[in-house]
């Protein structure tokens, strides 16, 4: 096991600021690309953490701490973004993320004591008991999830451009995800 | 065929500063883990995106305009950068890259006339024929495939620690790359 509460919010405090240096500025092309029918833009994908920011993290967090195992986590809409937030623009939306994990980081290092409590645990509704020290470390598994796919939604826009390098880029030798 | 070289330049002259965001002053928890024996931890991917700065897109890019198809690519080592920048600090790594990249998109926007000069060709010792407007587009898919390689060794890191939401990771769910 390699969580720790310190090295786990580096990443999270990065997340926000990486997205907004690598996204904000960016012709349409690139920002509204996709890999298909059903599947996400680069907006898309920041509108999804901002609703995660709102509705996943920090209520489940709550929900350890508060209820234990005594009340499962309400599900999470994975799709709730695309009708709540779909009218921001990209700085906005980049924004609107920076400044709600902001308050989310501050709010988790007030509410949770690393010594203490990391081993608290909740009721997921599909896996069962999990620990808070699991729900952190895929918060943070999460945002490199997304990071992740955002780039290779770019990458994939020039799958057939970069002829027969395909067969030497790694990323363009992936089966999409589900 | 998606390619514009002006926007090709939009996702190359973003990488240097995305990974300073990303990468500066992390933990070298972060930094220095890899995906196992024989693969590359962060600051050893920023590494070999100096040399191919250095060794392979610029190089490509002057036989191209200047021999055409009458001289070969040099092979780049893909390794090189394993000894030759090893030794310095992740902050000096991607202030490297920085300055790098920098002159190297001024001498691009210099050299390449996207009217005329897109459909030159060069010849690769793999592929044979290819094209400069492929070489671009591969200059942009490597920094993506490599981006994409950084945020996937981190999430690495916490496979174990996730728990049961590693089934919904998507980037757990990868095999690793060759």
């Amino acid at each position: 096991m390699n969580f720790d509460l310190n090295e786990a919010v580096e990443i999270l405090e990065r997340t926000p600021r990486t997205l907004e240096v690598f996204l904000s500025g960016l012709s349409d092309g690139w920002l509204e690309c996709n890999e298909g029918t059903d599947t996400w833009n680069a907006k898309e994908v920041v509108g999804h953490l901002i609703e995660a920011e709102i509705s996943d993290w920090m209520p489940r967090l709550n929900i350890i701490l508060q209820e234990g195992e005594n009340q499962p986590f309400p599900p999470f809409d994975r799709f709730a973004h695309l009708q709540k937030n779909s009218h921001l623009s990209i700085d906005e939306k980049l924004m609107e993320f920076q400044m709600l994990r902001k308050q989310n980081i501050q709010r988790l290092l007030e509410a949770v004591d690393p010594i203490e409590q990391l081993e608290l645990t909740g009721l997921h509704p599909d896996f069962g008991t999990v620990k808070l020290r699991e729900l952190l470390a895929t918060w943070v598994v999460h945002d490199l999830t997304h990071i992740s796919q955002i780039v290779r939604i770019m990458a994939e826009r020039y799958r057939a451009d970069v002829g027969p390098w395909a067969a030497y880029l790694g990323i363009l030798n992936r089966s999409l995800p589900k």
